[in-house]
């Protein structure tokens, strides 16, 4: 592929190429010699339970491996072998080389599933830092300074509001770096919090007389709220190994605006393709739930199989009907005279059954929903000055007040 | 010696004892056990040329061998094998093991003029340090933080400054206070500049479980002109290879004021007859001159022998008996129409000889000295403007003012 068309995939959904001036001229290089360039992406040695987030970097790594280049799946066991000798983080503690290797398995199983196994070549740091002396630790911290080292945004922060820092998480950038130097990297992806120690490695590199690596950041991906960065924590993660109708239903819920960022950070789907559903987005030629469907169905495919997606589809089209809440709903104002009311007595007044006992009747057989979730208790109250949408039977609907 | 007598001259000449509690536990504990403390200093493992200024050090070395402690001489190999590896310091050149050794060689030599060869152990620390895995100095550096080291008084000067700190130079201080955990020192000698370094001796033992060493820290000794630091770079020092009549000579040539600061930190003499030597000079019984002479005795002494000592001392006394100038001296003044006057035709007019052609004479015989210089040329003229002390033959000496 030309290296147009290579650039215009690669700055997909990038946040920054540092330089983009010598990745061109790498890229010429490479075209020219047919020697691939080495990509290289770090990721931690813990067990990994991968979510969509994650998955936005492995994309980036997958389309190079499309583009026929070397993709380096770095596992950055060296560190968490020592742990965090502090012993103040928790999540730090040292890891065993069985742990390394078992989580490396872990590893492999879930990103194969966008990587192509038999381009990636998986490294432990290990390799080339273990052997590393007390000595050469100090000739690699010589080449950096304090001053500049504190530039880092949370080394900055943290800094100022004078929360300690120990002097090896100085050192934890130098060795990312020096990462960089032993696998002779001609590219370093990270998400954009990774921005200052993936160009520590460009300077590392230089020292040793390489040609620094081109940077190439990635965002770090909106949850399911469109808001905050997805994470586990937050609860609005899509986790790769989640079953097929968690994640079509999940690609249902989100919004069109974030649809169309996950198009374009998650999906395979080509860019003049993506160009056009915007387009069709646009001026309503593209319905958005068709899009999101079919962007559903690819993300299954890809971490279950077709069939699993045509499942998933089906199974959410038929919840999706039988739990449709019509658009427009009739608005019905009961009154109260207490702060609560029996459901069976409003719904009777409401005249969506003929009377309360009905009412009772259609509780008990499973028949009423409020706010789509369906009520079991006869003797369910709801409250003065609420609103509920409420569902009777399959068809009968209606936006019940109590005032 | 009982805790109480040790204390006393321990604390003789030294700046802080942090802690002085600690300390006497410490002797209390090796008076009742038998066993001796072991006493840290470290040496550079560059060729030492050894001024006065590092003996005070050493001679606190001395006094706790005297006291029967067994001190450590710690030669600093391992970081000067490395050198400075940012390149930047033409002095931190990367030693070989031939040099390091050729160098602890010369340091005996030098400092085994103070220090008793029996008890004292030269170790080099690059014995526990070469073995040192880079983990282990993430372990190490993990024990300090940032800002704490940062509180250096030279790191946070170059640091406000934006002058360039590498970051292995925030290591050497850890390694230096390893070194004390390796040596289980008791008690750690150093001048005022290393107290940042010694202090952080105490808490890498507190980590490893060891009681914190005591810190014991003397004054940089002031050089001959009273005022600055001694040291080679501004020549005002006093070097332990130098020949007997000029270490003896130096002495002589001090202040009184530094002389009793220098037998507090030089000498060996005991307490009770420093202080009475200090009250002699106090209330006159002792003459300052007799004082200085028994200093640069027992200096001679120590660095070359009695008998040098003896010659050193009445090669003073005659060059000076010599040299003499009375300190009342018969000012004269003489006229002169031009801007210089021949120094003959001078002395003639000041009656010091009864004509020029005398003067001449006196001139060529080698018998007039201006300013204590002999003057060799009969042409030798003098200036108008300005007054000199001018003696002809033994005893005739004028202040000579030419106006």
């Amino acid at each position: 592929m030309s290296v147009c068309e290579q650039l215009e995939i690669i700055s997909r959904g990038a946040v920054e190429i540092l330089l983009e001036k010598e990745l061109i001229e790498k890229l010429e290089k490479s075209v020219k010699t047919g020697v691939p360039l080495r990509i290289k992406a770090g990721f931690d040695p813990t067990a990994p339970d991968l979510h969509f987030g994650h998955t936005v970097l492995l994309q980036k790594l997958r389309q190079f491996q499309q583009l026929g280049h070397e993709v380096y799946f770095l596992i950055g066991d060296f560190t968490g072998m020592i742990g965090d000798p502090t012993g103040k983080s928790e999540t730090r503690k040292a890891l065993t080389r069985e742990d390394v290797l078992r989580n490396a398995e872990t590893y492999k199983e879930q990103v194969f599933k966008v990587l192509d196994p038999e381009k990636t070549k998986v490294v432990f740091n290990s390799e080339w830092l273990s052997p590393l002396q007390a000595t050469d630790l100090i000739a690699l911290a010589a080449k950096y300074t304090v001053a500049r080292m504190l530039e880092r945004d949370d080394f900055s922060k943290r800094f100022a509001n004078q929360q300690p820092i120990s002097i090896h998480e100085f050192l934890y950038p130098l060795i990312q770096g020096y990462d960089s130097v032993a696998l002779k990297a001609d590219v370093e992806l990270g998400g954009t919090d990774q921005k200052f120690n993936l160009l520590v490695g460009r300077e590392l590199q230089r020292e040793w007389g390489q040609a620094p690596q081109t940077v190439i950041t990635m965002p770090l991906l909106e949850g399911l709220d469109g808001i905050n960065k997805m994470s586990k924590s937050l609860g609005n993660y899509i986790g790769i190994n989640e079953n097929p109708d968690d994640i079509f239903g999940k690609i249902m819920s989100i919004s069109d605006e974030l649809m169309v960022r996950y198009y374009e950070l998650l999906s395979d789907l080509p860019l003049v393709e993506l160009e056009k559903l915007k387009g069709g987005l646009k001026d309503g030629t593209v319905h958005p739930m068709e899009a999101k469907k079919a962007l559903g169905r690819e993300l299954v495919s890809r971490y279950h199989s077709t069939s699993a997606a045509d499942v998933a589809e089906s199974n959410f089209v038929r919840r999706f009907r039988d739990n449709q809440v019509p658009e427009e709903l009739v608005e019905i104002t009961v009154r109260s005279e207490a702060e609560t009311m029996l459901l069976c007595k409003a719904l009777a007044e409401a005249g969506l059954v003929k009377s309360n006992s009905e009412g009772r009747r259609s509780i008990l057989q499973g028949g009423v929903k409020v706010d789509s979730k369906k009520v079991a208790d006869e003797s369910c109250e709801i409250c003065k000055g609420k609103e509920y949408v409420v569902q009777v039977g399959k068809r009968r609907f209606a936006r019940l007040k109590v005032e």
